[in-house]
């Protein structure tokens, strides 16, 4: 599928023309969505690579200078002449692998603005433009850029159900979505009943898990939530993919539940929508670093818990970090390499940062040295914008902040023991304090070890060390913490960095969202994230349980029916 | 492999001719086999396209049909003229799927067909036609259909040995082979030694699992029994493919059991050749019920126990219900969409009829008015003859038959129990009364309800209910049964059905086959599929052992040797 | 790639005569590596495959006569012009396979032996010339007669690292480097600090095991050792096989071990190079063999240990064989299909000899005659040289040499116990008498069972005979022994062979290598493999530790830190 083709883009042109002509009147169209889950769908037609190859000339002027960035004389690849460009299979290049995922979101950005500058030119004055992502966080869409070309962010969110219902993915795509414009978004495509292609997915949702998802989603700042889809279809691929209607288009059991949802909307509708969601703790995702790892990986066993179809440890590692701090109920934005000041938080999470250029990590230093307080894991800082490893001693400019340097590292064969328990989670099972996969042999120059490996080879060196620069703290980890340690270690860096409240003291299955409605008023979600009623103290100001309309106090105990949630209005 | 191609045709039939002429009046030529193992091979070259397109032309008439019937405006892919119609390969569209595999099998059936007409015009007066099926319910043959062309129906039937050895495949792929015409087949290949491409089934049998094999296609109505093949080849795919006689081509194990064997016959064999067999079950086969669930799998975890290369729940379905049938020694005939009275049956077995016309609906629901007893499983009624999911409330056509109706259903992520133990299963070990897989959520109507889902969701659905409608009954099976619970519930229809027997007290290692010889005389074969010798009570009329002429009084007491047999001819 | 192309050829041929006059005169260069792990590539070109068929005019004359070699008749694939050779996909011929491979070699022996003769013509006089094999005993390149081009043999050698640090797989090599030209050898290429492409391989050397690799080599005769590579690349497919120093390209741990070890060399080095090796025991290494039996696996489970991506078995038998000799400190060469004479070793080791001619079995039984022993296992002498199994009794030529014939044999579902212990292994463990995969059905002549299967069918044949014939014995093995039953066999026939000595004493973490340097001096080199220190009782002749000068006498304790050695040069 080659989006830059001229003939695809002639008849999609009239096309598109054609039908925003045609609806533009018609009172329920209030906005357009662009095309639909947009990638580059892998395309290396020769157009494509042409594009490609008077791209590198504008970006590197001279073959030489390609080589030279690229390391092409190892092997004896040099070019000589922009013709002598091999094509994108089976290059061995990391460099020429890691720029071509950079054309090919170059591509889907292109082809999006393209989009909207149509629709713009055809659609009424109050009709909104979007593009529905289809799962944020894919390495082949540069969604910050894209979102420019939007009036607002869209993302279709699909998630697990039954015994899988818990509210991550569905915070975590929010939480991206709600960065990309710094504001609210829509969910264009949620599941209704079941999402199965085949047999892989269809567990239709327990009672109130339907209802629960919508206030989930608003919860994070979403202002819509449709389905895909109202209606399930009686043939094709997506037979199975069952809407709110089965395929009797009779009333059911979802119905219902969508219905009684719609009712309550209706009612408290206004106090929900348009949230202002304010956070303290920022996570960099880093695209060219998930791509630069998936052609070098550092972990064989990962667990591919991503929805990014990344085994190779980057976006696991995000979802991870993300993870513990939704367990500790903290919120979370996402920022972006192109992200100038990170002032505005009081921690940054840096998720192996593989790929960067000197300034980023000049700027992250900056941020530390002014107080600001950095948890960060292995590889950060390790290979350049071009994907070459530096050659100064790693971390290289972050060498200062971080307060060590290392020249070596290892594979962890076998899951290691950290001695002696540092962040007291053995309590909390027999593996709780181990880390694995990947290990740096980091030698402290400032920093503190906090953590040891307990092996007679790698005990050598510290597995997790906190360096204070200037009047902030980098903390650095340099293997895999398991999920349990990854949250003791944020937990305590939380601490230190003030960013604790009574929201940490809540059972498991018990998730709190914060936010200030149009109205001015701060809101508390309380969500029931499981199959049994659960009390909770409520520990902020007065106000009342939208819901039910009754009187909350403070310190009053909240009754959380299962899969069920309270929507708590400070008065 | 086209083999539809003129010019393949053309080689073919001048090869036929000549082949046929030659040998037609060589007195050891008895019969013809056309072909080897015929199948579609996949083909989709450009002829086999078009022959498509011009079936559904022929069939649906205009396009607007076609892409009404297989709902192709679904992505927007209606066809407008026959020559916008995709190829296979890649299509989304379920009905596509679905008619291509008939399609498939027209050119089986026509390729078979054209060969037999040619050997007709060629060969000698008294000789008789067949063809190897190379093992029965392939998904793209329609047996039924080819079995017209023929004059006797073959299969080429290779099974498990050594441990594996236990006659039940070979007893499933005889009953359907027995079914196409209702009559005597032939087994032209079987097990000699070995059958390995390579390492996977080099396993000879243990002493005297070659002779039982003889005597276990002859129960169920073989009238020959042949071996690929007689001596070993020495190179090439099939090296160590081994036949009776080794590389060495001197006599051996095998040889001396093949020789005891034949000698055997050559005494007995006029009393077991040309056995008639009745049945009062039989099992309903829908090839494409097996190829439209293929496309849409259920289950992704259903036991791939199926010698069809299919995973996606079907034909393991079929086998499984086979089984449980062989295990209670309950002879079963299969029946097909096309069978229109089911009456001379007292019980049919419906699995996963996902595929139907009304017609076949309307057939089976008048058949248990009537007085018949059914046993259905899920899907059943769910897809019409295009794939199409119907849009009434499900089980469609078969709602008042089967007594409920129902809107949704799940995967199984775990298995299930079921509660309270209702078929009395719990003590055949701990996953006995256990479902799995698949549930749809029942809603009983006028069905009673047999067993219930023990699970705070699901156990608001049951899992089995009974619903008697006119004077007979239809139980139906919402969920994906252990090996043991599918053998309790057909156990218990068979006592409803005034089917049981003393055959039902035989030990598990032992199974019976009855029919009748062409003196007119009733035969027993009692086999005993294991290395230990075990007595069994003989319960039918006094006769005669006709392998060693001992006569066998009623209610005496039968001695069987390890991997051995008694057939007992009634006086 | 395409090695035999014309323009390959011909502008490679410029690029070697420029490179070798601009550096022959260079000081440093002492001599020249052709090409690098050179290989078939797998390549079936149009003239590579021309090629192959005049191979086969002038081997089999006629296509008849090929047609007859290859058992082409059955089904149908008779060659009757050169012209009907189909090309090497997709055939089904074994026979075709295996000439394949062979044409494959030459391939490559004839492109290594064409650049040796242009370096030669070009290179300076003192010059030598080799080529770094890339990991001996490959299936796609003739190694001992590609060394009939070189002045000396070279070989990269990967090995694991950390807890898999033990010295027998650069054993293992170093013997078959050793073999091939009877002599002295280099490694061109072994472990820096990683040899990872992705994340397989990033496990760097424990302290101490850099060094000890480079003695490991010396002791097995390598007269050089070098690394791949010396610093690390930034860039590209080989960013994480890390060299001596890492991308900071600064003195390291790494650096301080290879440093100290060349300080060691430069002061012992004239007493450890230009080792001479005595061998008594030899393996014969057939190339026909892995690659027929890989067309043919016999075990589909078979460890695969082994280092060629060979899972079929015959590299895994050799493997093990070999293991089992240095588990039990005993060194040994290797030998080929075309060596005439194996009477200068005491012991023969035949593995799976699967494909030979009748000469070679006959050379076998010759030395059986005259007083040799011969250890060999299942599969030997079952095929000739064309891959077609032998028309007579197995095992063909040999059966009077081993003693017995069979007509059968038979995958092994499960692992079989031996009765009663034979040889002693049950205390090593539950499962260390056991056999698997594959059991041949021997029918003792003359040959004397020496273990039986535990098993009511495969017990009525020995698994292991040991056969008198002439004044040597041959000992074979039906069946694939577990690693530890394999030690215990070899163990007790080298005790009747009278090649025991103290070295079977030694702690299984020790291992010890004997030869005699330029000086005409006994070395013993003792190497700890593992991270404890270990005492051992020195049981030769009086000498000096060359690494650090300590005077040893006979009967002195040893004790060797951990991943250390001692050098012990006899007075």
């Amino acid at each position: 599928m080659d989006t830059d083709s001229p003939a695809y883009r002639f008849y999609a042109e009239r096309l598109i023309r054609h039908i925003v002509a045609h609806y533009k009147d018609n009172p329920t169209v209030i906005g357009w969505q662009l095309d639909n889950e947009t990638g580059s769908y892998d395309a290396a037609n020769p157009d494509v690579f042409i594009g490609f190859q008077h791209y590198l000339e504008r970006k590197f002027v001279t073959p030489e200078a390609l080589s030279r960035a690229w390391f092409l004389n190892y092997w004896g690849e040099n070019l000589h002449t922009w013709e002598d460009l091999p094509t994108r299979d089976g290059t061995i290049s990391t460099g020429y692998k890691l720029e071509w995922t950079r054309w090919s979101q170059m591509r889907v950005t292109d082809f999006l603005h393209w989009q909207s500058v149509l629709v713009r030119e055809c659609a009424g004055p109050s009709q909104f433009i979007t593009t529905d992502y289809g799962g944020m966080m894919k390495r082949d869409v540069n969604e910050e850029v894209v979102a420019g070309s939007l009036d607002i962010v869209a993302d279709n969110i699909y998630h697990g159900t039954q015994d899988h219902y818990d509210g991550s993915f569905q915070t975590l795509q929010s939480d991206f979505s709600r960065s990309l414009r710094h504001g609210n978004f829509l969910v264009t495509e949620t599941n209704g009943q079941t999402i199965g292609w085949t047999s892989g997915g269809q567990y239709p949702p327990y009672d109130g898990q339907l209802r629960e998802d919508v206030y989930t989603y608003l919860a994070s700042g979403a202002n819509m939530v449709e389905y895909w889809h109202w209606a399930s279809i009686h043939g094709n691929q997506e037979t199975y993919w069952k809407g709110i209607l089965s395929h009797d288009l009779e009333p059911n059991r979802e119905y219902a539940e969508v219905s009684r949802t719609a009712h309550e909307l209706q009612k408290i509708g206004p106090h929900l929508v348009g949230l202002k969601i304010h956070n303290d703790v920022a996570i960099l995702w880093s695209r060219d670093s998930a791509n630069a790892i998936s052609f070098m990986p550092y972990g064989g066993g990962v667990p591919a818990r991503s929805w990014t179809g990344d085994p190779d440890g980057y976006a696991s590692l995000v979802q991870q970090m993300h993870h513990a701090l939704y367990d500790l109920n903290v919120g979370a934005d996402f920022v972006f390499p192109e992200t100038l000041d990170f002032s505005q938080y009081k921690l940054l999470i840096v998720p192996a940062l593989y790929i960067s250029d000197d300034a980023l990590l000049q700027r992250i230093s900056e941020y530390v040295k002014n107080g600001g307080h950095v948890v960060m894991t292995f590889k950060s800082g390790f290979a350049n914008q071009d994907s070459a490893v530096r050659w100064v001693r790693a971390p290289g400019p972050l060498r200062e902040a971080a307060g060590f340097s290392y020249q070596e590292f290892s594979s962890l064969e076998h899951p290691l023991a950290l001695k002696g328990d540092p962040f007291n989670v053995s309590s909390a099972g027999p593996n709780a304090s181990q880390v694995q996969f990947w290990a740096e042999f980091l030698m402290p120059e400032h920093a503190k070890p906090l953590a040891w490996y307990d092996h007679p080879f790698f005990g050598k060196w510290p597995a997790i060390t906190e360096n204070s620069f200037g009047s902030g703290t980098l903390l650095y980890e340099g293997t895999y913490l398991s999920d349990k340690l990854q949250t003791a270690v944020l937990r305590a860096t939380l601490e230190k960095a003030g960013l604790t409240s009574p929201d940490q003291q809540l059972p498991p299955a018990v998730h709190v969202q914060h936010g200030v409605n149009r109205l001015g008023k701060r809101l508390h979600y309380y969500f029931n994230y499981s199959g049994v009623e659960i009390k909770i103290s409520y520990r902020y100001a007065a106000g009342t349980n939208l819901l039910d309309t009754s009187a909350v106090a403070k310190a009053a105990t909240l009754t959380i029916p299962p899969w069920d949630l309270a929507i708590v209005e400070e008065n």
